[in-house]
């Protein structure tokens, strides 16, 4: 069990999402006596119920490379999570630990969708309209058009299978909006979206119009994806933090505060980052979801929502025949 | 005279800014008759002696290649502007107009400094300590070890001698601030500059570090921070969207508003995309800056003080003697 806070947020966060979601049943791995610890807080029988411990004392750190992972410790907390997707003892499996070595091990246990080369990470984020997706936010930093249209196809089929959409409508992040712009592989990597029959491609759009909510899903490669959405939540954090400092010094914008209350929740949690919690490693052939280290016990909470979510559309079921598909049929 | 709103916006700009700046004056290429209609409004006589119209037909249109440019619009507008610099007639030059073109004619007209293979697009943006300067912003989408180097270089010259900071701190945007992030060409890179005796280098920063204020200037390739910057200035277009939407639709929330009148201005007076309009052109060998072609009169007006204000430092003259000392010494 990882992340930078463990059990301690962990815990609190299952218990309260297993009370949310009564259908739900958890597999804990890690130090049996520290997990029943934090465990032995929460009195209420029908959850109790749900949550099942598996020992475990192996832990990846932060610095494990992916490579030491895969030969000494296939049987840490992350590896018996992501084997119990593999071997059908779980639907989904999350981890706030170090996003590499669940990358990696999820590619040894699970594989990848037919047809997909390597998996992307993914999450939704705030737009002016609802919400949006947009991948790869880091698991790879260049990438060739080729893992672009894939990018592409499993953004479309999540947006699809998860919101509802008929056709989602996607875009690549690039510098400008005209065909022409941001040079030859971008170029190439349009040509293969608005190729693909099962994609509704719409064109460019530039860092100032992924909010605008246009756009369901927003491909980019993983440097510029980590990039804008980090930027984004740096930008937030920074408005957050002027609007308490300057709320502090006035006795006059802390009365207007309490005129605005509703207003001002109403856009946190719209807009609070905890919200979007929850990434997924979209592309392995079972749900995985990768929370932040730093998260909340809210934070961790979100991304419970999203593992579970993923699992009751049964995302890569969903997605796994219509990728077969395409290759069956040699659509390209 | 180029930009989406022409003279109409421009003029207004221009003779606010004449009456701020007691010193400067003004060169105008455009239809002389358009400029002389925008500019009879204008009733103060000191300022309309500083005003100096120059006819010109020719413009350079937004789809121009820069190729065509260089080839049959060197005495267009923008030409001419830039000519002015390089002939000593202007101190700076400022554009509403197409990015490319100008950077061609700038290239063709003023050089680069002694060092400086290509120039890049550098602007401040708000920190929660102050501004910082960042570049590139997408004149060189993708950019070598050295020329991110030379960029480091202008970045840290310009923030010291405009800003007057001593040892600008300097950060590389990468993935993570751990060393080994993001392959091969950011360890050349950080090995640069951390090897420059001439920089302050800090290590790397995510996009979420870039608004604390705690790098004065921040490096990258012209693709990850025109995305980056675009992403910011849409996210803060959207907040505030929801913000007046919500205030519209609450009079409890609008009484509020009144209360906190003195905050919401100040944070709008930190935090308006049209206060950090006017990005440098920096590595020319003369001041050249770059408006939005959208950009209000508010806006324009303050890319015109980002030109004055290197004009009054002479930048380029300034940077010159310390980059050729550089080459002149075997400094790398």
């Amino acid at each position: 069990m990882g992340g930078d806070f463990g059990p301690r947020v962990i815990v609190p966060a299952l218990v309260a999402s297993l009370r949310k979601h009564s259908g739900v049943s958890a597999l804990l791995f890690g130090d049996q006596q520290k997990l029943a610890a934090e465990i032995s807080h929460c009195k209420d029988s029908s959850v109790l119920a749900r949550i099942h411990v598996r020992h475990c004392e192996a832990v990846v750190s932060g610095d494990d490379k992916p490579s030491t992972v895969l030969r000494h410790k296939r049987d840490s907390t992350m590896g018996l999570a992501v084997k119990a997707v593999a071997e059908g003892d779980a639907k989904a499996c999350i981890s706030a630990g170090n996003t590499g070595a669940l990358m990696a091990l999820g590619l040894v246990f699970l594989k990848t969708l037919p047809g997909i080369s390597r998996p992307a990470i993914c999450t939704t984020f705030p737009t002016s309209q609802g919400r949006s997706y947009m991948l790869d936010l880091g698991a790879n930093l260049e990438c060739s058009p080729q893992q672009l249209h894939q990018f592409a196809l499993l953004g479309s089929l999540t947006a699809q299978a998860l919101d509802g959409i008929v056709e989602p409508t996607i875009r690549l992040v690039n510098v400008g909006e005209e065909a022409g712009k941001g040079g030859q592989s971008m170029a190439e990597t349009a040509a293969l979206l608005s190729g693909d029959p099962l994609l509704n491609y719409q064109g460019y759009v530039e860092g100032d119009g992924i909010f605008e909510g246009t756009t369901d899903v927003v491909v980019c490669d993983g440097f510029t994806g980590n990039v804008a959405l980090k930027t984004s939540e740096g930008l937030a954090t920074m408005i957050n933090g002027m609007f308490k400092a300057r709320l502090k010094g006035s006795w006059t914008a802390r009365i207007g505060a309490i005129f605005m209350r509703s207003l001002l929740l109403g856009l946190k949690s719209r807009l609070d980052p905890a919200l979007y919690n929850g990434a997924y490693l979209l592309g392995l052939n079972g749900v995985v979801v990768k929370s932040h280290g730093g998260a909340s016990e809210k934070a961790f909470g979100h991304a419970l929502d999203v593992a579970i979510e993923a699992a009751k559309h049964n995302l890569p079921e969903v997605l796994s025949p219509i990728l077969q598909g395409k290759i069956d049929n040699g659509i390209k």
